[in-house]
């Protein structure tokens, strides 16, 4: 397997993403391919021991960074590390693409230029990858998408199944959408158009959670607007970051206090290694032809390393057809019936 | 000053709701209307010291519960504890009106039949107080408007503006809008819109805000709609609660680790403080002519006195006084301009 992997991407590359391909190429023994300033690719990689790896270096003259305009990247940096790697995912010279870069200039490229949009699909979406209590829970979309329409989060619901399936290795996973509760009057408009598109649709779709109810696993698959998804995911990581901050300036408030944090740390940090995002490394960007997982900006060598680990899986799960086949079955069967709102 | 209890608010009441009410009565002298089952209200108070205490009972022979529909509530419910308890403060014989019952049909009360809105105001709010470090942040809409209209959230602005001056003390209240950035292709269509309005209103406007900014009190004052607004809430009740109850459950996982809590125990302790909802007791609805504060329907009787105690400041500072003035300035400042897209 050869996977590419964005040595421009997070806010401090190439340092993490190069360490992160030297600890993903030595565990899993594939290819990686990476894409960035040959110089300083080359300067950061021989800091490591990478003697018998499979490491190989495309040089790429541009790079994206976060400020750059979602809008005006895919005409401006057609030479950027990003634009270059997902294109030879594109022309079949690798299987996956890895970047922990500009998120909306990831889907720019993806959708409009490189891989393009799968057959059938109104709007790729991001997701992110919940862990709780041992599961997984694929949350989409995160943000590609800040004003959807219903029949986008029907779509949105296939393709994370898929995922859930073929990648997280769930069994006919269970549909949510994410709403403020089940009684009258609770949903917004698109909740309630969306919720009841799945109710006919045939899908596995259980309903509607609340956001403590998808914390405890009630749905394999939450779907929502780009918009809310990227608040709800915000504002538990914000909380969980405010928390841990806490508990840490309180503890110096005393030396019992700090003694007995001492006693706990094992338990600490098991609960820390469960929220901790660079534990997952990324997520997909789900509904073009090829595998592209996105990781966190600030993320590190373990998160750059976690995220090619997602891509793996992805590939080796065959996501790609299987959405391929899932929006043609899906197509088939809304034939005529899913245009009259299309823009 | 007479502060009317809906008695049969909470999910255990009249138990806590009677007992927060002694509480109450006790710490500030104030009058405290019970409102409910005469008979249950009795039996309960007589459990308790309420000797000197300035304690009314009025009977109501309905009361509402969390599984009556809002919309039928207001015709079908008219003798209930929570209207009856509302007329009370729409007649001129309570000041104030608190209730830990169904949110919904307390809006709908308010709203349509007792107290109904301030001269000028679309569309009345719930609110949230959130407190961080030792501040306190209004978050406005919580769920009153599932899908809300820019001019709306301009008036939030307004409503949580004055708020926050009269009931907090804040000087000068900063108000942004919760949205997902700043950046290109940020906030979804109805935050750009609100934005582009409040850019133009005069009022102390400091952009979007992201739910991690809020928490660490980029502004005073948070609008959004109510569904956004509520899947934010819940999202961050939800990782507060699973945290705590991971480390319930790691802390057991170990001698050394119990023994380790325990010495922390005061820290922890006051992180929670800080974080329980029940601190603050209850969040304004905004908008109608009248003092109302909704608690948790999950409250104890602290957070009934801290419900109580909230509707003795706002009454104190002359919140529904204020609330008329600034409707009334902000009608003149956009007379003829905000009534087109009106329904």
């Amino acid at each position: 397997m050869k996977i590419v992997l964005d040595a421009m991407g997070s806010d401090h590359c190439p340092v993490p993403d190069v360490e992160g391909a030297v600890l993903a190429a030595r565990e899993s023994g594939d290819t990686i391919i990476l894409v960035g300033d040959k110089v300083a690719v080359e300067r950061e990689l021989a800091k490591h021991d990478s003697k018998g790896l499979k490491i190989e270096i495309v040089h790429a003259p541009q790079a994206v960074d976060m400020h750059d305009k979602p809008s005006q990247v895919v005409s401006r940096k057609k030479e950027s590390s990003m634009a270059v790697g997902m294109n030879l995912v594109r022309d079949g010279q690798a299987d996956a693409f890895v970047s922990a870069g500009n998120t909306g200039a990831a889907l720019a490229f993806a959708t409009l230029r490189s891989l393009r949009r799968i057959r059938g699909v109104k709007r790729p979406a991001l997701t992110s990858l919940v862990n709780i209590q041992g599961k997984t829970v694929v949350l989409t979309d995160l943000g590609a998408n800040a004003d959807a329409r219903p029949e986008w989060l029907v779509q949105f619901g296939i393709m994370g199944s898929i995922y859930s399936e073929r990648v997280i290795g769930t069994k006919n996973p269970r549909i949510a959408v994410l709403s403020n509760g089940e009684e009258e009057g609770k949903g917004n408009a698109l909740v309630k158009e969306a919720s009841a598109l799945f109710a006919t649709s045939g899908l596995n779709f259980i309903g509607n959670v609340e956001p403590g109810e998808m914390l405890e696993g009630a749905a394999d698959v939450v779907v929502t607007d780009g918009f809310v998804g990227n608040i709800a995911l915000k504002s538990m990581e914000a909380v969980g970051d405010a928390l841990f901050k806490m508990i840490r300036q309180e503890v110096k408030s005393s030396p019992l206090s700090i003694f007995g944090a001492l006693l706990m740390r094992p338990a600490l940090r098991k609960i820390y290694h469960q929220v901790d995002p660079f534990e997952t490394g990324g997520a997909p960007l789900l509904g073009v032809n090829g595998v592209v997982i996105i990781g966190h900006g600030r993320t590190n060598a373990k998160g750059i390393k976690n995220a090619i680990g997602q891509a793996r899986k992805a590939v080796k799960g065959g996501l790609i057809e299987a959405l391929r086949e899932g929006m043609a079955r899906y197509i088939d069967n809304t034939a005529g019936a899913d245009d009259s709102g299309d823009v």
